[in-house]
């Protein structure tokens, strides 16, 4: 078993109010780059920050690592356009960073990433994989390209009040700055994100597309983020099976309906409740309060847990976040504002 | 705990009758690539060759990923001049293959690869690292860095019959090449890299400088080409403690004199015997007569198996090496030859 990490980041995920607040908005670029070295190191190590919100929710990635550190797994991180270097080990997609979809191009080599990433996947040793994301504003680009493939779905927020008309907005934006109408992209999901995506639904495809060629067992490991990267998988009309695994956190989102998403790209959805009531720590009162939700492979990795083991992953959490500095108390600011936070699955 | 593993290529190790036939000089540039691979995903994936030697003596990286699949270890691979690209995960330290040390500069960035690895090396998170290496033709190129620096070392060979003739020659022209005499180096270690040595001394000296700086306990997991390495971080006038983890082959050699090389350079020597000779698979048969010996920190792996672990060490080098398809018999071929393989540590 292996979890595979796609990183990246867009310039729409540095739009104003719809992602983070200005003053954030230089850290922001940092948050993969420091997922990466947290899933890896346990810490960040080169990245200057640790992601936190305003409230002092912490990254999704301080979830994913706790629960590598109790049940153990191999990780690999897929640099899939970063704007900020890693001192994590990464495989190099030669993938640049993400415009913003507002102008006519998003991701000009969003073949070429696929490819690549797809030759990655077939070359898998493993039985069995995960996949997940790590990229800011990443939910508006997954709206982007189900809009543009005329399979619009509802995508989840990392804040408890999704700013669903301001990404709709920008996804409107820019699908007339490509030329093109919801729909005009049905059976060339390549073309979608090349127009209104991001570089990590392309690594994430092609590695999954490449994993099912070698007969991989494919976990999708996200909330709406990955809904997005199985329509694009279906639409390139590749049919075999995928599982997405999530979080009740996205499952509970009344943006998202699950269920619906599973029938129509024909996706086994598992999702997992990590009890995180059962904890006082603001790394866990938060996301019950419904920031974060998921991102960095956070629910794939849940999936792996046992039912016996789940209170020692929410004991881990407390020292995983010890370890980043994350302070156990919520702090009185105001979590409601949708300038507060990012826009997407991931912080 | 962490192994970290640096990567790297010159055109020393092409240098025909020192370092592999002409037959394998073009497979010989995988094999760093396949070795990291192996270390990572437990077999070559996008490199297209496992290294195996003529007579059916595979890489050590056979054995270090067996002692990681036994005992469990976080490993990352540092790219440090790969001539050839590698599917596994990789830190980039944006280092060029080194060249033919008998041209006038060998590794023209040796400074900068030292630098950017030292940074690296001070963000560790590990209490403890062993960093080892794979680069074919370390020996002659460690050869090369001691003469330069006036530290003249036995070197070790991947061969049962070291070439040592023809790597003095090769240094010696390489010295007179770059305008130097030997010791005209001494206090200047990154001129002697610069010169005479390759990028991937110049990536573990770094790494190792610091993680010494950040308080990391540091083993250096290798033959001669880390009794090279600890020459030059000396040189740095760098104090701090210094291990060396090598194997009973590397100690056995008579070209070698650990214990010499241990009191002059302030090493902590530990030789790890893991009793090959209760082995009749070819895996083990060859080392025990005196083939590889050492590389991709295989006497570090083994300096971590318990006593009572090695039996199962061994039993695991036989199932990878079954995954990798290298046959369990020896073949007739005289590996005596020195025109039969490589001239490192590393295969």
């Amino acid at each position: 078993m292996r979890l595979l990490l796609a990183a990246g980041s867009t310039e729409t995920g540095l739009i104003d109010g719809l992602s983070a607040a200005g003053a954030s908005a230089t850290v922001m670029g940092y948050t993969p780059s420091a997922d990466a070295e947290i899933l890896v190191y346990g810490r960040p190590t080169a990245a200057p920050v640790t992601p936190v919100s305003p409230t002092g929710c912490p990254t999704p990635a301080a979830i994913t690592r706790a629960v590598r550190e109790v049940v153990g797994f191999d990780a690999t991180v897929l640099k899939a356009g970063l704007s900020e270097s890693t001192a994590a080990p990464t495989v190099d997609l030669a993938a640049d960073p993400g415009a913003d979809v507002r102008e006519a191009v998003a991701v000009p080599d969003a073949v070429g990433i696929y490819d690549r990433a797809r030759q990655f996947g077939a070359t898998l040793p493993d039985d069995r994989v995960l996949i997940g994301e790590t990229i800011p504003g990443g939910t508006t680009t997954a709206l982007g390209v189900a809009t543009a493939l005329g399979a619009p779905i509802g995508v989840s927020s990392s804040l408890p009040r999704n700013p669903l008309e301001r990404k709709r907005a920008v996804v409107e934006t820019g699908l007339a700055a490509s030329d093109l109408v919801p729909g005009d992209c049905a059976g060339d999901p390549l073309a979608a994100i090349r127009a209104v995506g991001d570089p990590v639904q392309a690594a994430v495809a092609g590695v999954a597309a490449g994993a099912l060629e070698a007969g991989v067992d494919v976990t999708l490991a996200g909330g709406t983020q990955l809904v997005a990267v199985a329509t694009v998988l279906r639409h390139a009309g590749i049919d075999g099976p995928l599982r997405l695994a999530t979080t009740s956190f996205v499952a509970d989102d009344p943006s998202v309906d699950l269920e619906v998403a599973g029938d129509r790209f024909d996706l086994e959805v598992v999702v997992t409740d990590p009890a995180f009531e059962r904890s006082e720590h603001v790394s866990m009162t938060r996301y019950c309060a419904g920031e974060a939700k998921e991102g960095v492979a956070m629910g794939g990795a849940l999936s792996l847990v046992a039912p016996d083991e789940m209170a020692a992953v929410r004991r881990r959490i407390e020292a995983v976040c010890e370890r980043l500095g994350v302070d156990g108390e919520t702090t009185a600011e105001d979590p409601r504002s949708p300038d507060a936070r990012g826009d997407g699955d991931s912080p």
